[in-house]
């Protein structure tokens, strides 16, 4: 199922362990944040997301709902999540809608929708 | 498949025709457009969607990614999109990742994921 490394993806954000993470993106890994612009590969994404998890002492994403076609191979994740970071007793939270791109075992493709503000005004709250 | 519900509502959207999309959706249906608010009821659908549509005489959702689980009578459709809306000579286009819950052949719950400031600036250039 290509919902698997999503699924094993996710869990090692979750772990923090984002070279883990990264081992399931392809080398040419396209990630588009859709409101804020995308980046290509997989130190570009080490960059962006990086410094931006290293602000936080605990990440939960909660996959609401999660559906796929196709395989490990060639195949087409979406997911509706909760995404949750904590930083001392207080929890950013932004509600995502996920695209997942697999292309034999890794993701190529992950894109991210949500609303722009609502993470930026957080983002302003906690620095 | 849940997914045959999705494309005869968005099919009935770009026809212009809401009183047949409306058809599509339960009674009770949760219109959730998640940066701007939820509205629950086929009426409060047509309320929101009605005076929107109203001021476009051409409309396009392209359909990028679509995935699902289940079947018609249970089941769940996520969309990738990209709602096209056209005034005159200019389009208000907005990238979209939407979540239908299917219930028995109609849909129960339908949440969109965009960023809010997109559609609003271009609502305000098309004043």
């Amino acid at each position: 199922m290509p919902t698997d490394v999503v699924d094993h993806f996710i869990a090692a954000i979750e772990r923090r362990d984002l070279e883990h993470a990264l081992t399931h993106l392809t080398d040419d890994c396209e990630y588009d944040n859709v409101p804020m612009g995308k980046v290509v590969g997989r130190d570009a994404v080490r960059a962006t997301l990086g410094p931006f998890m290293a602000g936080f002492e605990e990440i939960v994403w909660t996959v609401t709902h999660q559906v796929s076609s196709g395989n490990l191979d060639q195949g087409v994740v979406m997911n509706e999540r909760l995404d949750r970071f904590r930083a001392g007793d207080r929890w950013l939270e932004l509600p995502v809608a996920g695209l997942f791109v697999v292309r034999h075992g890794q993701i190529a493709l992950w894109r991210d929708y949500f609303d722009r503000d609502q993470l930026l005004q957080q983002m302003a709250s906690f620095a």
